[in-house]
């Protein structure tokens, strides 16, 4: 077992892909643990740094996480479907529901670390909104914790000549949140841009977002225009990318 | 120096939080080099190895990109933009131009690793064409190299019942390509479904990526349906994550 094929690559690798075969093949579903450094020594007759480094790929690659003490167990990836087009859909925001409860399905969703203050553009910010950097602009921080697990923060700016004497700057907008609430000050969000990245996480990043080894933050930046074409809206958010799938549906 | 702020902190963040300043105030522009180990051991009275893990986390983030034997530089990042709506309208391939034309703007793309042969749907892809697992398909792979540098490879599947007979089946597909030809043959594309996820790379994605050390990859599926439902092509993409930026635009 430990001399077929792929001669060229070196043996954890090999190690690796024989334990990654196994998890597509169901023999160990998610959440299971997968063979210790012990068992893949017996195996394949291996050195434990051999032995480590293959479990340690599969980490990287967001297969597996160790959990300390117990093992390296399969990732039980059950993705939040992010469907980015209906989400936004007027029907949704103008009927009093919030935009994230089209995401979480019958799943237990908690807001928390919420933050709203004013403050003034970013350059980045001021850019977006077409205004210059330091325009007033309400700030409305919070993260969403799904299950347990924080998934996503956000931070959205708003500017604050439209918002001030709204509901918008209090902590809780009311039905259908802060697009509802646009709506009623006669700048409804007609069109939105959203742009996506991925990268790395940063230390911060990793630990508010609870992240396990070798996992990626997806960033969206979504901007919400108003008929005219003004921007009310650029929200910046953090995704743990093990939480999400984006969809976004459109025609030719 | 050494010893203000963030006294939780551990050394090497503060060095690299600091260079991280530096950058994003454009004190280090892309591509310069930063300062090397024995810089930072000197200007912040550190350990080789503290100052070595400071580059590492840069590196980590993907702001930092180290050249063997040369030192570790901000990496040069200019991203492509990926507008996912507009680049897959019917007037973008109906007019004979290739959609990935409207992704390069000027810069010099080269197709390699081109691969058009006929398969089985394995049961992933026979699930989002709607058929019974081991349908034959055509299957048609390629890599984008951008500037020298790979940035995408795709691989799409196709109805063989469909596109056997077809320039689809040919190397190259003609003026417009697939979806022009689909619709042709009676099965143009109206809509489509994009699903965005973000992992780091297998060991052969990054080489074939040539992805630096902490760059994830952003996967694209894609489904492209006929009128009435039917879905007439899956294509799977692996995207270096440094190279790209996806934006959707849409109505609310």
């Amino acid at each position: 077992m430990t001399s077929q094929g792929g001669a060229r690559q070196p043996k954890y690798q090999r190690i690796a892909d024989a334990l990654k075969a196994a998890i597509r093949s169901g023999e160990y579903g998610p959440g299971d643990r997968l063979p210790g450094e012990n068992d893949l020594m017996a195996t394949y007759e291996v050195a434990r740094m051999t032995a480590r480094q293959a479990l340690a790929v599969l980490q990287n690659e967001g297969l597996a996480e160790a959990r300390k003490g117990a093992g390296v167990f399969v990732r039980a990836f059950r993705p939040l479907r992010r469907r980015g087009v209906q989400r936004l859909a007027r029907e949704q925001w103008g009927s009093g529901r919030s935009v994230w409860s089209a995401d979480t399905e019958d799943r237990e969703l908690v807001v928390d670390q919420i933050e709203v203050r004013e403050g003034t553009a970013s350059e980045r910010v001021a850019d977006a909104l077409g205004v210059s950097p330091g325009t007033p602009v309400w700030v409305r921080g919070r993260r969403f914790v799904l299950d347990g697990k924080p998934v996503l923060f956000a931070t959205s700016h708003l500017p604050a000549d439209i918002v001030a004497a709204s509901a918008i700057a209090q902590i809780d907008p009311g039905p259908g949140g802060t697009y509802a609430r646009l709506a009623e000050l006669g700048h409804e969000p007609v069109h939105f841009r959203e742009e996506i990245r991925s990268r790395m996480p940063s230390a911060t990043e990793a630990e508010r977002l609870s992240l396990a080894l070798g996992t990626p933050v997806i960033q969206i930046v979504r901007t919400a225009f108003a008929q005219g074409g003004r921007a009310v809206e650029v929200n910046e958010m953090t995704l743990d990318s093990a939480s999400y799938v984006l969809e976004y549906d459109f025609d030719a």
